[in-house]
């Protein structure tokens, strides 16, 4: 069962070769970059999210949507260790939507803006014909910063696998209200030599095995090490919502044994950072349980891609 | 009857102020500019085209959905005279969308990437959980060329008033086939100095006041000058096409008289540029007929913001 959005997005991305001078992360990443003068370089991450999948505007304000719909992608920009410079936020609105309710979509964009410096520079208002939901695209874009960015394909095997916070049972709240780890990332970046990183969007076994495939490698994940979320832990089976829950948010980074312990060691930040498994050099990934048993372990977090 | 999304547009580039040497150009025109590097700057603009307002897939095709979604954004690159560089894009999927019906997309996509020289970098992939309609969103970048970027907002009393192309009945089958005026913008902008320049999109009248708002100035056309496409003949009122519809992506520009009479003088190209008007310093809009009767001229074009 492998995500058909991995492979439609492999697909695109080999349609046409990008000069890597140019455009030295192309598709298939959290961010692309593309180079803009002599030393200077942009990323940049685009985002839809839409009522009823990503929110649902019968039970989420619409200041939590717009603050989702940034730090969605400030989460993108963590993901790679990147410094957020500004955004643009596009929005379908179905018939009747008015002036105030725009005011409060804005109020969360702007929340979410002025906490992570990345200030709110265009945008494009559009209506629906019909009574259809409300959409929300937002594109972000940021900077290097040392080290980065990071990318998902240099996992190296005997790598130690690392998230921060706890994960499963986002869409008990997390969801709408979590904090991007853009902080965190630089912090990570600038102590040890991260060789892959991505945020959990779709589900830690779904990212996982994309860091693997895109790496070539594979990994080991140990069961009693992974943070349960107390809101997974409200779910009916705990462990399964920390591996395949999506909308997590949270950073999957590999980083050698020896930077690993420095890691830790030095680590003083507010949000955890565990050492969850290490990559290996076998195809896939495995489960280790409590009793030592391995398990295969495959990617059924949230594909958005409908067969 | 005034617009209100230039009402909320206005609103929110109120609510922050941007450094102005960080973002050069902030909300309210074609495209927002940021600086990146001590000499670089890199432009940016984001569309959100919806199935039912911008296209209607009952009668176009996916391949031409995914040109128009570049060449809406293209023509904001034109609008400023700024040189196309990358674009990303991010499609919301109706239940059932399959792999070819985005291989059609990406075709138009790539058609209009290769032929404007404005590589897709990157993109997100969505799916609504109900039956909604298609929707996608292309953000695009370009960076500075000589004498640009040209704003709305440097239109002085006294410019000819000009356009590229002729106007009217776009949605007869131009809106999904036109060519972006990309080349033409770079080639105006290198002969004469172009004050204020735009894309009209919402129609002439809408477009023409919004150039006129921003720069404080009002505008006198002349109706016999209009060039009325032959599309625009089609309808009942072909006048009233020309002046109101939607959807022409030609520039609408002011430049001196003395610039006009050189730059028509030296004009080669294929598409014709024409001096419809001159700027005023009068509040607002008037037509001047055969006649010479003045009737007031008031922005009649699309509006997407609902009340």
């Amino acid at each position: 069962m492998s995500p058909r959005e991995d492979d439609i997005t492999t697909w695109f991305g080999q349609q046409r070769r990008l000069d890597p001078t140019a455009f030295p992360i192309g598709i298939g990443d959290d961010m692309a970059e593309m180079r803009v003068g002599q030393d200077a370089t942009v990323l940049v991450t685009t985002d839809m999210l839409l009522d009823g999948t990503h929110f649902d505007l019968k039970a989420a304000t619409l200041e939590q949507v717009g603050y989702k719909a940034m730090a969605t992608s400030l989460s993108d920009c963590a993901a790679m260790a990147t410094i957020p410079l500004a955004a643009v936020v596009a929005v379908a609105l179905p018939p009747g939507f008015n002036t105030q309710q725009l005011k409060d979509l804005h109020a969360g964009i702007i929340h979410a803006a002025d906490k992570y410096n990345c200030p709110l520079v265009g945008g494009d208002i559009t209506s629906w014909s019909d009574r259809h939901p409300f959409a929300v695209n937002v594109t972000m874009f940021s900077r290097r910063a040392e080290n980065a960015p990071v990318r998902r394909d240099g996992a190296k095997v005997g790598d130690a696998i690392c998230v921060t916070g706890s994960l499963g049972g986002s869409l008990h709240g997390k969801h709408l209200t979590f904090e991007p780890r853009v902080d965190e990332a630089l912090k990570i970046a600038r102590t040890v030599t991260v060789h892959a990183m991505m945020d959990i969007t779709d589900g830690l076994s779904t990212d996982l095995n994309r860091i693997c495939r895109q790496s070539d490698v594979g990994a080991v994940l140990d069961a009693a090490a992974i943070p349960i979320s107390d809101d997974a832990r409200k779910c009916d089976d705990a462990m399964k919502a920390a591996l395949n829950d999506g909308e997590d948010f949270e950073l999957l980074f590999t980083i050698s044994p020896e930077h690993c312990e420095r890691l830790l060691r030095a680590w003083e930040g507010v949000v955890p950072i565990t050492e969850i498994g290490r990559v290996t050099d076998a195809t896939g990934m495995q489960l280790r349980m409590a009793n030592g048993q391995l398990l295969a372990l495959s990617p059924e977090g949230y594909d958005h891609f409908a067969s």
